[in-house]
């Protein structure tokens, strides 16, 4: 196919990149070599050997603190050794709660008891595994026994509550039930507990998951009645990693919170469900009709409540201190063995996990092997690339946030960047992270051949762009939190990545005990082509990283990326301003009065506070400096300077991502500390982009808003003098 | 409420005619004296009439033919008379298919066989009336006995056809299962006959007017799993009517086609059925999952097939002449006995009809009692009143179709124009209609009180306009077709007008046994408030056509919505070419193949004719030359002409809609002569304006498009000369 479609494509010039161009920080010379390096690496990538790992790294469950995750961790460890990596195993002491007492029963107006099990299916002999199989529950979740009337509260999102008020509908002191989906997890029983609510239910509705979207597993992929999502709720938007230890590392000898005094514990009980054991209550609540978008694919008419369905919810966990085993893995670098290139992706799961995370470790770690043969074939990095296989990624990248919160000083010194994979599936490369490395994955990804079309990743990937109306354009998302990057990026401003490929192996499988090999290779990746996509993908961009003269990081588009959150920003208060004044003429106009059915009564629309005008000058003027002081960076010929200046340039370009973070953090999360990218604070996963204005505006904290534009302006500031001293060196 | 509301809408000016304003073709003091007659009116209008009579009427099932049927009439006709009308019962002998035979069984890979039955329901003893009750089906499908792999096809609509061949499936020698709604049902299997489909079931998906939606009846409105909505299916668009004598009256004796020849009998049989029927049907489908707005809320996988499903369905009809009863009653005009207003609504019904079509007609027995009340104590109108309860609407508009064909050159002659309502509800005005008739309609909607919120039920109106974003306005809609206005517009150039009250008391009964004066008074207007605003808005429309010196027709805004429609049909024929201009380019970028998921491969995109520009100039001339012409006729103080000359003014008033038709009617279709409103040829029911233009670019039959501005534009400059003679009267 390879063939038929190039002449094609190089006619309408879709491929931007081919072997022939120069790539980012080699010159001519190094390019050719370096590419050279890359297509033998390509040539060693060995889909078996994926199938194989996986098949014997996913055999049996192996969460933080198993017998099983542990012996995984060691036959990792040995392969690392014989692939000619120093390897050590650092292991911090994280609390982890496995449940003890689950009970979820309806009460009221009829009797129903959640028999909360998945059943083992035929043709999948994983799933069938009995006890060894973690029990359905949800992470950090405080112990709790309650009983109360039961509300439907959609996704449990704030525009869930703000609809809820409108009809008239309080949660306090009622048990809330919610659908996965909408916002991360985490999310749900935090925003439950600020509105008073005393417990919290989340429940997978097959019209997320389930029946509605393809056949249920075993016969398809999807989520069958017995299928629960597993996951945690620890308040990771606060901060990740150990509940016990807040930004520093969870050594055996630590200082600890007491349990009760840890933050990042749930305020109240929250248990995931089936959607067989979601009927039943689902079906016994009355109240106003939900509204179309809160209905799901259940066979009965949704309901929010309160009542008159009431539920007793009863949780105890065994409150234990676990052996978190990070394994880190090094391949020293033959020029500059103290600028680290880090690598890295979870190896603990809620169960199996063959997709999540042992698709991405397996690329990882056939990556990690044919570089080392590289190396032991004389072609070494020139940096140093260190391979991380994190635990406890799931209860709260736990793993990688201790680790990082223990190596600090050294991270800020040594790390050029970090890569970070997960789990991984058939289809399109996604790639997120610091868009000052937009343009090297962009060359990358021009250079991965896609196994099922034949054109390069990024073609692809851009092709899907265009079919959504969108730009002919290879870029980066920002990145929010959901795998161990977060504490290199938004606590220590370190230049990270996080890739992976999907969009085609989707199902119902994810944190279930469906989530095996025998589900993966069915329906997710069969033949692992996308897993050896993806060590190509990372590989290169390990290679370059480690081999590169001038590091490839490119301040351009990273300054036009800067420009468009701006924009964003901007119009986000302005489009604010807008529904306001059109709400408000609505409420003078009586329209919400006569438009109200009497039979389904409404809240009284209420005038809104108008939005005020925010002076945005001061980013303005900084972004507008950036853009000279990068013209200039650019235009400058980093190449030709002598190999001490080039090591000087690269020691500053490392930290430059240092630069974008404010010690004293996001107001009210001093972690998180990067003023360009964060979880949402109300979204978990999802990120904000220069969050400290963005949210203070979307929570319509005016003074905070206008104080938070001179803490970004500052920081954009300090971030341009970085790049005077760039052209100071350079010039 | 009234009086709280009251000022402030009067502070924000939306109250634009009160009852001092002068009131659209009466003079000030005629005006005053109007609006004290529809003050009387309105008083004397009873709840409790619509209540009793309802309960009368809708007792037992009483479709065209049906004993109970001709007792209704009966009574009906001895009110009238009571009420000092004279009456005539107008009968014509039409052809309809009583069901003998419906089999519908799964076949295959499983056995199921669909039980055709709805079940009575504790509470509502009319649905227990056992025989009484009318088996579902549908009216006009052809007999037929067929056996064939199933295809499930959404809604059976165009672009659902577009659908399945872009996935490669193709329905001929199949049988289809499509959904209710997303078009008129006659479509559905019309459209699967010329792509080659053998049989057709229609069902009721619960997400349409289930579970979904509500509560099921009897707990709440919606349909339960035994529901089936009944109906026609007869080829409407083509032209409604009995099927044997197309374009002229079924007279005992007239010439009819045999019924092999009759056009607008369905080419292949078709049934509908519950969703408890469909379910095994669609659970016994694979192949492709259907794309997902084409999912219902049925608890499986929606997928298409071809098969395995197989069904067999075997219908007979007991094809029968039989007679339709059209009760016509007159109050003679004290002034213009030979200028009729016409007043309409069907009496038949599926089954016992309360709220289709029996809400409708005790709003226009109640209208005309009180109006022969007055008439009786000396308020006799000036124009004769004519109130028509039709026979035969439900299979296909007969008993009005007939009674129109029978009369053509009276009504051209003395036709001044049809009202006429069908099925009512609570909730908010609307009508539809010719827009000479929309500035007087808006005037009379202005004066008539919400039951509900005390302010004008155009106030109501036009709050939920703004609420949707639309204008503050208070507009008609365009007639398609679905009830009795059919042949007096579009066949006849009678200006309509179509009217009731709706959005507040849904449900799923239409056409159910779950349409009964139990449910109607549950959930669709209990105390039947709506039903005497529907009274008191038909009543004032009538009386203002009745009495008023100078027709109120007003043609500035009819012009204004001429150019509305011309603008969008321009607009239409601009997408469409942006649209394949958008679609070539991504051929040509073959973004389609690199998006297209292997394993769920669908057929090539291909390059699409460019769509060519017409010239819409000879249409843009008259609409130009229309506004001069309309300006001038504006400024005319009508009311200050002689009365001579006003009763030549009326005479050509009433003829103008006239001027709106063309003889030869619409390409293939010559029963529908109105140029600027139709039935669309693919929708049934929903309207085209400016149809024979409009339909030719849909189509892209661009010759076609391009005689038919030429069409149009001729008809436009007869209209204009109407004007013009017009003009040449009131100078």
């Amino acid at each position: 196919m390879k063939n038929k479609l190039l002449p094609l494509l190089l006619l309408l010039g879709t491929i931007s990149v081919t072997a022939q161009d120069k790539i980012i920080g080699f010159s001519e010379k190094a390019s050719d070599e370096q590419l050279q390096l890359e297509a033998d690496y390509e040539k060693q990538l060995s889909a078996n050997n994926l199938d194989q790992w996986m098949k014997l790294l996913a055999a049996e469950p192996h969460w933080v603190g198993t017998e099983y995750g542990e012996k995984n961790v060691k036959w990792m460890e040995k392969q690392f050794k014989s692939w000619g990596y120093k390897t050590k195993i650092d292991t911090y002491h994280v609390l982890f709660p496995y449940p003890k007492v689950r009970v979820l029963e309806l009460t009221a107006p009829t009797q129903y008891t959640a028999k909360l099990e998945a059943v083992p299916v035929e043709g999948d002999p994983y799933t069938a595994q009995g006890d060894k199989l973690l029990p359905s529950y949800n992470a950090f979740s405080t112990d709790g026994d309650v009983e109360a009337e039961l509300v439907f509260v959609n996704y449990g999102v704030p525009s869930d509550y703000e609809e809820l008020e409108k009809l008239g509908i309080d949660v306090k002191g009622k048990i809330v039930i919610a659908k996965y989906y909408g916002s991360w997890r985490g999310i749900k029983p935090k925003l439950a507990a600020e509105k008073g609510a005393i417990g919290c239910i989340i429940y997978s509705d097959p019209k997320d998951d389930g029946y509605y979207q393809g056949d249920v597993y075993p016969e398809g992929a999807y989520k069958n009645k017995t299928g629960v999502q597993r996951g945690s709720v620890m308040d990771m938007p606060l901060y990740p990693g150990d509940v016990l230890t807040p930004g520093y590392a969870a050594t055996k000898d630590a200082k600890r919170l007491k349990r009760e005094e840890a933050p990042t514990i749930t305020k109240i009980p929250v248990l995931p469900i089936s959607y067989e054991d979601a009927q039943p209550l689902l079906e016994a609540l009355k109240g106003p009709v939900a509204p179309a978008s809160w209905k799901g694919a259940l066979p009965l008419t949704y309901h929010i409540g309160p009542g008159p369905a009431k539920v007793h919810l009863k949780l105890e966990f065994d409150w234990q201190l676990k052996p978190a085993h990070n394994l880190i893995a090094t391949l020293e670098g033959d020029e500059f063995p103290d600028e680290w290139v880090i690598r890295g992706n979870h190896h603990d799961a809620w169960v199996h996990g063959a997709s999540d995370p042992i698709s991405g470790m397996v690329a990882l770690m056939e990556e990690a092997r044919v570089i080392g043969e590289l190396a032991k074939s004389g072609k070494k990095p020139k940096r140093t690339l260190v391979y991380c296989a994190w635990d406890a990624e799931e209860p709260g990248l736990i793993g990688s946030t201790e680790w990082v919160e223990d190596h600090i000083p050294e991270l800020k010194e040594k790390a050029v960047a970090y890569i970070n994979t997960d789990g991984n599936s058939r289809g399109y490369l996604g790639v997120g992270g610091s868009h000052s490395l937009q343009a090297m994955v962009s060359q990358v990804a021009h250079t991965v051949t896609d196994p099922q079309k034949g054109v390069s990743v990024a073609e692809r990937r851009k092709a899907a762009n265009v079919i959504r109306g969108g730009d002919n354009s290879f870029t980066l998302s920002a990145l929010g939190s959901g795998s161990d990057y977060t504490p290199f990026i938004q606590h220590t401003g370190i230049a990270s990545l996080n890739l992976g490929y999907g969009g085609e192996g989707s199902g119902g499988e994810y944190h279930t005990i469906y989530d095996t090999y025998t589900h993966y290779t069915r329906f997710k990746d069969p033949g692992f082509d996308y897993g050896v996509a993806l060590a190509n993908t990372a590989g290169r961009i390990s290679l370059r990283l480690a081999n590169a003269e001038v590091l490839p990081f490119e301040l351009t588009q990273w300054h036009s990326t800067i420009e468009t959150y701006l924009g964003e920003v901007m119009k986000t208060l302005e489009d604010m301003r807008a529904e306001v004044e059109k709400h408000n003429k609505l409420v003078q106009q009586d329209a919400y009065q006569l438009t109200m059915d009497p039979k389904k009564p409404v809240a009284p629309a209420k005038l809104q506070d108008e939005v005020p005008y925010l002076d945005f000058s001061p980013i303005q003027n900084v972004v507008a400096d950036l853009k000279k002081s990068i013209a200039t960076f650019s235009k400058a010929d980093v190449l030709a300077l002598s190999g001490a200046k080039k090591a000087q340039l690269n020691q500053k370009l490392m930290g430059m991502e240092q630069a974008l973070l404010q010690d004293k953090g996001l107001p009210r999360r001093d972690w998180f500390k990067h003023q360009i990218y964060a979880p949402g604070f109300y979204t978990g996963y999802g990120v904000k982009t220069l969050p400290g204005v963005r949210e203070a505006i979307e929570q319509q904290e005016w003074k905070e808003a206008q104080e938070q534009i001179g803490v970004l302006a500052t920081t954009l500031k300090h971030f341009d003098a970085q790049i005077q001293q760039l052209n100071s060196l350079v010039q």
